[in-house]
């Protein structure tokens, strides 16, 4: 059987819908946040990356960077084995403890991705918690809907941020069956923030226990860079969040917190945590390093809030469309994906700007986009570069649609 | 509902059959590999790590630690996005070269772990090959077993490294469904090696995939450190080796390797690919230069493969039954948790020795063994102590049964 053949019919499907992806192929240079070399067929050259998920630059901190080396000299590159067998680092439990205190819980858990944090979580408590039911927001993350699916629990879809909506699927679950809310609070694509106080009194009053993903939201928002929950005063009342250690903390892996208990139930039962090795205790000392730093300082996040004000004030007056949300991202809608390339490649080729065009199934067929998230690193030059390429796109696109 | 009362019920039932797990918290000490402090309630101290999977010691090696260390200083800790949205690094690219290089394949992809490459990797190819049935060694990896589970796909199991029960199988199966044949090299649990070309042999004449979990072999066999399948001459044979870059290589990370439109199929339809944080790029740098080192080196697994006949031949000598097997595994086969965890504690608490008890879930329940990994850094000191302490172990065992 030709399986290359049967691979290339499928590629050569999504190369047809436009939906074909292809990968920038960056060198960050450290301290020049968010500048990068990008490389291509002439070589390489300076480009300004405008959808990093590095939303602060933390990955480039003096602190962040010096305690990784450090640590690498004193423990080596690698963990060495699975947390059970070998792989337990002095580092992952210090990591663990600050974790837990950043969200106020009693234990974290470490987990090699945010992906694989929430996969192994909700397929643990979705397979192991006899009878239970799992009450999804409808634009969950891939990770959370891979997470369930794999749980093979029953999972009922709430309409998007709607607790009237959560409401009602609660109401119509028998009483007694465990009930987990699952949903995130800065969601990625659109940049609109979850209403957690209030998704919170509809999951208590049906004695459901919360699952909530801040991975788009540490380091970012509350006074100790918590998420939202912590901004909102209602940390206490989810019972379990899930973070990212790979986005504003700047380095990889991924967490959740929660009750003593808890954490000790998805160490013990989570084949995702189990069955792989440890990150490397540099990555670890590293993340703890940057969560400290934010713990104490709200300057990049200050100054993160006035570049995106500032973006979305110079979008608004150059007549640029963009979805307006609370939060640090900045999406533009194109609505067509190979359009969506194509202005991503003029803009690569012409200005020096990287932004990669967000396509299915990132987002659904239909809304691609282009998606700017300002960091407290792009200089009020950049915002202005930015703006007047997209100024010259737009007038562009404007003649050409009038010729048509 | 408390759901904390609801965890506590199934922790408590592991504690009570000996296998709720207790980590050993280590202080990995660059360039002392296999010594480790380990952290304790009385303060730390020096102990011998005799189950690391760090097999060679490379995630110490000086070459790997500085380069690490050189590239953080370069382009950071992380990689700030998905390989899609801002995340691929020059870094990453050269990585992906040098592993299709070393298995003889047209291209590579990085995932952020093994365990994500296999569960990725078999999940993606068993749900979109259309009528797909994956052909499973009874005891392949819990990865791919989750993989396969998550496919949805058909999933018959062939007994243990049979080639003869394996064509049984496949001679039962339509002739026109696309089959993935999925298996280990070297099996860890047991030591035990596949016949990888008796099975390609198999799988050929059934027109059959083949899919190869390698990751407990490479950079320990074959001239290159590619792995059995280089041993013995038949890389090119098999459609999709899998590796890890946490083992032997010592840092962290895994990978797929086949051809050009298999892996560019994996990394445009594999969820576990496309919606997680790439490594850092300090990660890569880390585990392509252990790789290259160790495609020229056989010093390494030159004196590995001495310590381990040695130890096997010491173990020998002392009376102690363990697993006999052609690999750089030796089980001591105990048979019982509760057992097995005390005499790992004896080991560590009374001779400085951490070999971590191995329970259910990792095997089976009343096969629990303790599993000791010679690596070329172990001097025969070490293993002159080892042996000794568990003569110690097995006298006292035998007297306490005579006394029984």
């Amino acid at each position: 059987m030709d399986f290359d053949a049967l691979f290339a019919t499928q590629l050569n499907q999504l190369k047809e819908e436009g939906n074909y992806r292809i990968f920038a192929e960056l060198e960050r240079e450290c301290g020049q946040h968010p500048k990068a070399q990008c490389h291509g067929e002439d070589g390489k050259r300076q480009i300004t990356v405008w959808c990093s998920n590095d939303y602060l630059g933390m990955g480039q901190h003096p602190k962040v960077v010096e305690r990784m080396q450090e640590v690498i000299g004193q423990c080596g590159a690698g963990a060495g084995g699975t947390r059970n067998i070998s792989g337990t680092n002095h580092h992952h439990r210090l990591l663990e403890d600050e974790l837990a205190d950043l969200h106020g819980k009693e234990d974290a858990l470490l987990f090699t991705s945010g992906y694989v944090s929430n996969w192994a979580a909700l397929s643990t408590l979705g397979a192991r918690l006899r009878d239970c039911v799992i009450l999804s927001d409808e634009l969950n993350h891939a990770s959370m809907i891979e997470g369930m699916r794999h749980s093979r629990a029953k999972v009922v879809i709430w309409k998007h941020n709607d607790p009237a909506d959560l409401e009602a699927k609660l109401a119509a679950l028998p009483a007694n069956c465990p009930k987990i809310v699952a949903f995130e609070s800065v969601y990625s694509m659109d940049g609109d923030i979850a209403p957690i106080a209030e998704i919170c009194d509809v999951a208590e009053k049906y004695g459901a226990m919360t699952y909530l993903d801040e991975v788009h939201a540490v380091g970012m928002y509350g006074p100790r860079g918590a998420g939202i929950a912590e901004r909102d005063g209602v940390m206490d009342r989810v019972t379990l969040i899930e973070g990212t250690l790979g986005k504003a903390f700047g380095v990889v892996g991924g967490y959740i917190t929660g009750s003593k208990t808890l954490c000790d139930f998805i160490r013990s039962f989570a084949s995702g945590f189990i069955f792989t090795t440890a990150l490397p205790p540099a990555v670890a000392a590293a993340a703890q390093t940057s969560i400290r730093h934010l713990k104490e300082s709200s300057a990049e996040r200050d100054l993160q809030k006035v570049r995106v004000a500032q973006l979305r004030q110079m979008l608004d007056r150059a007549g640029i469309p963009h979805i307006d949300n609370p939060s640090h991202i900045i999406p533009v809608m194109i609505k067509d994906p190979v359009k969506c390339r194509m202005l991503s490649d003029y803009l690569m080729d012409e200005f020096g700007i990287y932004v990669q065009p967000i396509n299915y199934p990132t987002v659904p067929k239909g809304t691609e986009r282009l998606r700017f998230t300002p960091s407290p690193n792009h200089s009020v030059d950049d915002l202005r570069h930015l703006v007047s390429a997209l100024e010259v796109l737009w007038k562009q696109c404007a003649i050409s649609q009038a010729v048509a």
